[in-house]
């Protein structure tokens, strides 16, 4: 059977891809598992900032006159203390970084510029300026003023904030609940010591990596090459899932079901097969909100498949400005005149910080075995000639 | 009290807390776990790779001879079935990409290059040759050869690979088991509104943020500033982990009782105090293998010192190879005659994807809340004179 098919080429295929984003809705979620996650809402302060006169320096508040000797320490207060009284420009309230400023005062004297003789401190500093070291109440904010908006992605020092603003639950874009779908007769279970014509299903295995690092929960199902038993777990699949990736059962072989099962159940395709090299057989459609990624069986075309469209589907579809990689190739890549490669390469850092690539040996067998030596992949686009030294590619790592 | 310190500098201190580095044991886990973490053992072939001679195309599987027209197909094999039987050069049995191949058979032709008629296939394609589309068993790797070394960080490819040899359960280094303990009177939880002289605990959730995005567990607990609940705290928290993040209680302050506590049980100070800003009285010490931080209670000041030494030592702890990371300056930074200053930038990429920083203006109070509009901080080394526009800095990112 010679087909004549024209394959879409890759930047089609991101189009194509690109444009079926996962639509989330809103959830709340507790603080603590914030990590990460996208705000669904703008972050105001609940309160000046700071809401008191804040003290910056272990030492002694003051009412600050021009002239400066030395004061009558009249009582020590603790951060996390009322504030304490001064009533006159001759006395002193000791007082520690974090305290409120005590009622009276207006400066801060650290213990640096003085020396403590009993109760008495004499004035050993440099000129004293009024306020100093005196955080004023709404300095850096009023009550109300915007802190981060509605979008951004929770980092780490975003949670030192939601926590400064009692933000104990936090409203978020909630994740895509995703099924991965294993096929294959030929797979037997890691634990299992596979027959001569048997492997252990491995890409899976991957795809679990790679949603972990995502950060994105999981369930995992395996079934054999059965129409019927294909058509119900799929189908129960994307009753319960917003994401299904499939592993297996997309290329031209007799027991490929993967593509006509997704047809009779109602998912549209929008690509099947595009021209590239590894992962030609790769397949990409949807039903309603539901999105279904149908990677070959394959390990090595999965892995590009699920890095070149996948994981950048999902950043995009939480609008993070992750900007795509770039390596500076130093190596001279031979193109192919109708497909686009994908080689695994090695990265170095170069002096000027820059990454840059050359090819690793993959033996061309499709297996993990090949990559453990290798850092990602490098795009080689079709065409005719030589990508040469030093010329930038677009790189998809594995991390 | 004025005191004339010596103050240690930033590459001292580095120098100081990179040489206590933690040392794991090494424990069990699950292949579904172990992302991310580092191998305690080489990984071996635990037979050929391939382990059978491999169909790489969906077509048919014939004996290879000189002149090739046709062959009458007397069999199909499933991926997953049994090697079938070929006896003749005028036969060939029909196959899937990931079959054994037919015991007789040598050669695969894809369907592309045959046309098939009722039981026959009649040849369209290019030359055979011997061999094409089988990946012959031990290409790749031999029984017993070294896939993985010790050490090596175990990445979503290395999951598959794990899998694909069977490795369910994978020797690990282990990971310290950590906990945070805060410190500071005028703390008061998230989810409380404070009075006007306390505020909300906040650095600990970014310090717990951090710890999730390095993958490591901990526990979190919170003390007053009371001499002889804090030593119990400590000592119970030491006895129970291998790391300690004490937050507040480490500067000059009346009540920063960290150091004499610590002290007090035997932890061995290696410095307290360096000539930064901010971040100065951060405290480092030891006892045995345990590793105690102690950071100043201002959320800044924690969040440098957790950058700048406590990231960089589990990162060294677990011999990644991480390098650091630099940024090009795009402005003009002053340096400090005596400290080493940490400022806040905000990143762009420029048109050769390097990283360009500029500063924000942090307010100088040390909140979380003039954080959520910067990246990272640069390192401004001290000295005389600005570190001028295009000069590379190092980077520390919030991310």
């Amino acid at each position: 059977m010679i087909e004549k098919e024209s394959l879409i080429t890759v930047i089609e295929a991101e189009e194509i891809i690109f444009s079926h984003l996962y639509k989330s809705s809103i959830e709340t979620i507790r603080l603590e598992d914030s990590l990460g996650r996208h705000t669904a809402s703008d972050w105001l302060a609940d309160d000046d900032i700071p809401s008191y006169d804040r003290v910056m320096m272990d030492g002694i508040a003051i009412r600050f006159r021009k002239e400066q000797f030395g004061w009558k320490i009249i009582a020590i207060q603790r951060a996390g203390e009322e504030a304490g009284n001064l009533s006159s420009d001759e006395d002193a309230i000791e007082i520690m970084t974090g305290s409120v400023l005590p009622k009276g005062a207006d400066t801060v004297v650290p213990y640096e510029h003085i020396v403590i003789d009993g109760s008495n401190a004499n004035f050993q500093g440099p000129d004293l300026k009024l306020g100093q070291n005196v955080h004023i109440r709404g300095r850096d904010k009023k009550q109300g003023d915007l802190l981060l908006k509605n979008g951004r992605q929770i980092r780490f020092t975003e949670m030192g904030l939601a926590a400064s603003l009692g933000l104990t639950k936090i409203l978020v874009h909630s994740k895509p609940r995703i099924a991965i779908l294993s096929t294959g007769d030929e797979l037997v279970l890691p634990e299992q010591k596979p027959m001569p014509h048997q492997i252990r299903m491995s890409n899976v295995y991957m795809l679990s990596g790679l949603l972990q690092q995502l950060d994105m929960a999981f369930n995992f199902q395996h079934v054999s090459d059965d129409g019927e038993a294909l058509e119900k777990a799929i189908e129960k699949l994307l009753n319960e899932n917003d994401v299904l990736l499939l592993s297996g059962g997309v290329s031209k072989g007799k027991f490929d079901l993967v593509p006509a099962t997704l047809m009779a159940l109602g998912v549209e395709k929008h690509l099947h097969r595009i021209a590239q090299k590894p992962g030609k057989p790769f397949w990409f459609g949807t039903k309603d909100d539901k999105t279904v990624f149908g990677f070959p069986g394959n390990p090595v075309s999965t892995l590009v498949c699920a890095l070149r469209y996948f994981r950048p589907w999902v950043y995009k579809s939480f609008k993070e400005n992750t900007t795509e990689q770039w390596a500076i190739s130093d190596y001279a890549f031979t193109r192919h005149k109708n497909l686009t490669q994908f080689i695994q390469v090695k990265c170095t850092q170069t002096s000027e910080d820059r990454f840059s690539v050359y090819p690793v040996d993959g033996g061309g067998s499709g297996d993990f075995t090949q990559l453990s030596g290798s850092d990602g992949f490098v795009e080689i686009p079709s065409g005719v000639g030589v990508i040469a030294d030093g010329e930038r590619l677009a790189f998809f790592g594995f991390f």
